[in-house]
């Protein structure tokens, strides 16, 4: 931490910060510059506050240096994480880049297990549908619940994809547990803390999405509420932010892909459908997130996006999806990435408790 | 809802087109214009979805007219929302300029009721204090809870004012249900829609607060959700927004305010504290928020805010805090608003639970 | 500056940083943390680049604490610089609250002179009008030009308020300076340099509009290359900045004006039409921007906007703008500025050429 | 363009308006909605303003549907704009992906002739420079002038490569014409119109940067003033926007890629210098350029970039530029492009005059 003065501080307020400083157990550095006197405070300052050094007399602003996040952060934990999954040799965050398709929501056993066979086939290791959707408005669907969940796992028994879907509020995640392979906590709560702990209590792994106007420092906390519970398998997603531009649903940000992977161990992938909110964007955002490094996609599959309860202009159909993944095969191997050819078995339902 | 087409549409996909409007029971009106065919349609669409009409071959774009939000909207209701108080006759939205002041966090009786005290002398007619905060480090200070919330009741029942305090779950809403006049959602939570829905079942008023990358719809369809729940005492509040510029904590967006007249009965707020995040520029954006028309104010005071627990450096000292509301009633004449100066009087503790 | 070290820097890389940097004529100051080392650099360190430090091996990152502008900032001129005109006692950044209204366009001698008359009556002692248009489409009316002008000027020799008009290039400019009072510099050419070095070499006082995506910083950057040039007659204008938000043409972002006072010694004014784009929200914004401590209102004004060839949806009627005006009145003492009462006397011809 | 009527309109009101908008010899065609009246006008409403139909008593929202340029727009020119140069079979927008590379600034004849002969071994077809360079801060490097155009012609006689350099205003611009082979137009200027009327009169190709905060509509329209001035060789270019985002210089919006390609016959390169601000961060960004279909890329490389006058911490070592290049290779087969691997020949310098 920097703290600069104000250029007509006296050496009495200059003395009173370090002595300020000092009595918090930091060392203070007083350094004297032309124009200012600044201190730089040395100590294990990750995780405090500012401890009202702003407020004193002569003090102009402070200057944070160290990282608020510790478990998250690459300092910490130099290898980059891999997440693991009961039952399972499916990885995220090692060299297979990981595909998770399917449709925004679960609308009947139906249309979710003809998706998911269609997926499957293509190359989709994992397979997304919301069973509690959080929808703008109340008068939207907003999902089919446990009933949903059911659905999910009659299409991981019988695809062998693992089960990734969305918990909306704690109830919803305890619900979740019970059914699916992974807790995708939507961007819309990326701060909301209590359900960040809750899911650091579980044993299942978390894809925490970036909100829609987080910095990279704010989600990489959100991480840390997760981890900082003991739940350490958390998978990041960026799935665009919010600006001005107005061509496109939201500005996917593929440089903070690179950022993640400079600063945290954390895997990252992006949502290219969220992203741009069109279907003919979402191939070419698609490829473009493998080129950047990205650790895996998540995307919106539909084979009647028409009469799709929610999301239908951003869902793909399912032969865009096998093409998608047959481009993806040319792109992966120049960012010394996998993507496997060989066919999913059908899981049976025993191993549906112990993904736990 | 207008459905441009494409300038290669043929006639027979724009028949198609209404043939599908009308089965949804819409009424469809054709537009012949020199470079495109659109089709116009008419009906109740308020609350639904395009129905995959994107998706239909031919169409280039639907542009959506009606606003998706029914009681929140000035259409439904013209005459403006005056939020009203049990036991109390302070109101939120008629003339009465309201003022919520107190400290970013309830640290302890000692220091929340020396601040009551100062304020309520001041002219304000809410206290505010966080029992439960939701803090962007898991690391830093998360409330003392319903030891907070007693230590709330207690300055309400010595100085008169009402308690308003934030809701971080469900969990923390129905304890300060017991405890406090008026619960408040936070920005972060502004999209959290089980909270929402719970809060609209509370015999409480609802401060919502803007999220920091919400649209005025968005705003707007928040409240739609706790009203459509059957609470229709809902006050809106503006905290600043998050843009690319670095001066100040946030933008705060006061052109928002005339806009939600415009569009809503509801009442709007102004939080000059969180939108700047800097102390010394809390009085200008106060006073600018009186004039632009805000129905109010939520500020934050502390009397060392250099030891305050949480954002010390945006915390106005109870002077600056009385300086403020007396630069106000210069102001608010001009904006036919009007500021008491007769003094609260002290609750008896069998108020507390009236206010529900 | 600051140079944060990597984890991993070594002490040869932390000496061969202090080596550099004493090389160019600075000081190192090496201070050892617990988890990093950094080096705090001081000297005259205004103006210059980072020397490349950011390349040298084991550098993490460059924190700068010197601000770049030298002539813009109050460390250089505390006191507030308070513009004055040629053959007038009118002043921007005094005590009295400056307002300069008028069409955006000159369409006709008989529009600009009727609509002059009306805003000097109620109290204008500025006119603006543009004979130079920046249009977003080469298809849009471009402006009359030195025709333009000459009207301007006959306002001028009427009414007696000074002219303020934009220069949207270096011919522009020269045009001006033989009929104008005030040369502005509109939002899109704020980071026009050329065009900012030759209105630092004008006689005349300079209105510099923040760019719709400029920092504060950048904005007194562009005051630096005017000042630099010789000019020191620079007032600045916030005119709203491009956001997420589409409840407004842009977002008026009131908190930069204290930000600006504090900073810097140059006065700001508000241009509540452009920063709103809508009429009706003016007059709420333009009382806010007084409210906020701004040192006056750019504001246009149109007789019949129906028919106006640009910007009809923001222009205010006459009548409103009295209103606004006579509103104004009730705020300006709280924030302790004045607005004289005293019509203004009609400006004999000669005194054009000796505006300069 | 769509008027939509205020619930409270009379059948008088409509009857007005439909007559405004015949009179202006454009059809109305009023529609009766459940809540609203609404009436769509047609007719050839490209270029045209709302022509004052906002301000008519009743009307609530004009939605405008027209886009509002001719020349850049694919309805005007289906098959893709390719951009010749003469004396060169080197293209823009064809088959072939294009790579300008070079360094920010001319800085020395020996620093870019080094540069450039180390670029065009690895691949690059076009050459920048900067010799008139627009700096943030008047205190900085502003470029060497003319004689840094004798030195990229230099550049262009030995190794065969064209070149691409920035013109600040229009006195650099017609020096530009006599050495270079393609103008630029920096982010900064992108709302210059002068400039770029001026560049429309250009024989040379012209590069026109994405402003900061410029839309996809409004690129397009300064486009539409570079050919509406007879000059249709002009290729678009996305350098990052700006955005709260701060863990990147800019947000390099790579989804704009495919949204110009769908609404225009124009190129589009990417700039991930810029885009990111971060020499590690470029070569990822690049490749996710290429994969989500740019046209070509332009790079900064300097072999020094700790001494660069200008932007070294964003230029790419040599050897990262041939790395660069060579994974391009692995990438651009999926998207269709191809890239040359033949050397270039030396050019004359007869054929310098002949670029134009």
């Amino acid at each position: 931490m920097l703290i600069v003065m104000q250029s007509k501080a006296t050496p009495e307020q200059v003395q009173s910060i370090c002595e300020r400083i000092e009595s918090f157990g930091f060392r203070a550095h007083p350094i004297e510059g032309t124009q200012h006197f600044a201190v730089a405070v040395t100590g294990d300052l990750r995780g405090i506050e500012t401890c009202g050094l702003e407020e004193m007399p002569g003090v102009q602003e402070i200057v944070r240096i160290s990282k608020p996040y510790k478990l998250a952060g690459r300092e910490s934990k130099p290898e980059n994480t891999v997440v693991r999954f009961a039952n399972s040799d499916v990885t995220i965050g090692g060299d297979e880049f990981a595909i998770i398709a399917g449709p925004c929501s679960v609308e009947s056993r139906e249309q979710t297990l003809h998706i998911a066979e269609k997926v499957a086939a293509s190359g989709a290791r994992f397979f997304r549908g919301g069973a509690y959707k959080p929808r703008t408005s109340p008068y939207a669907f907003q999902g089919m619940g446990v009933e949903g969940l059911k659905i999910l796992a009659e299409a991981r028994e019988r695809t062998g994809m693992l089960i990734v879907t969305e918990a909306v509020d704690i109830e919803a995640l305890e619900a979740i547990e019970d059914y699916a392979d992974m807790i995708q906590i939507g961007a819309r709560n990326m701060q909301n803390f209590s359900l960040l702990k809750r899911a650091g209590r579980s044993p299942l792994p978390v894809l925490l999405k970036r909100g829609l106007s987080a910095t990279l420092e704010e989600l990489l906390m959100s991480a840390e509420y997760i981890m900082s519970e003991g739940n350490r398998n958390v998978v990041l997603c960026e799935r665009g932010i919010r600006t001005f531009a107005d061509h496109s649903r939201n500005t996917l940000d593929l440089s903070v892909i690179p950022a993640v992977h400079k600063l945290s161990h954390l895997p990252i992938l992006s949502d290219p459908s969220h992203g741009t909110g069109k279907r003919d964007r979402v191939t070419p955002l698609a490829l473009a997130s493998a080129a950047v490094g990205a650790d895996g996609l998540i995307v919106e599959v539909h084979h009647d996006p028409e009469r799709a309860l929610s999301d239908g202009p951003q869902s793909m159909f399912p032969e865009q999806f096998a093409n998608m993944v047959s481009q993806l095969r040319g792109i992966l191997p120049v960012v010394k990435r996998t993507l496997s050819t060989e066919p999913l078995k059908p899981r049976p339902a025993a191993t549906q408790a112990a993904c736990k």
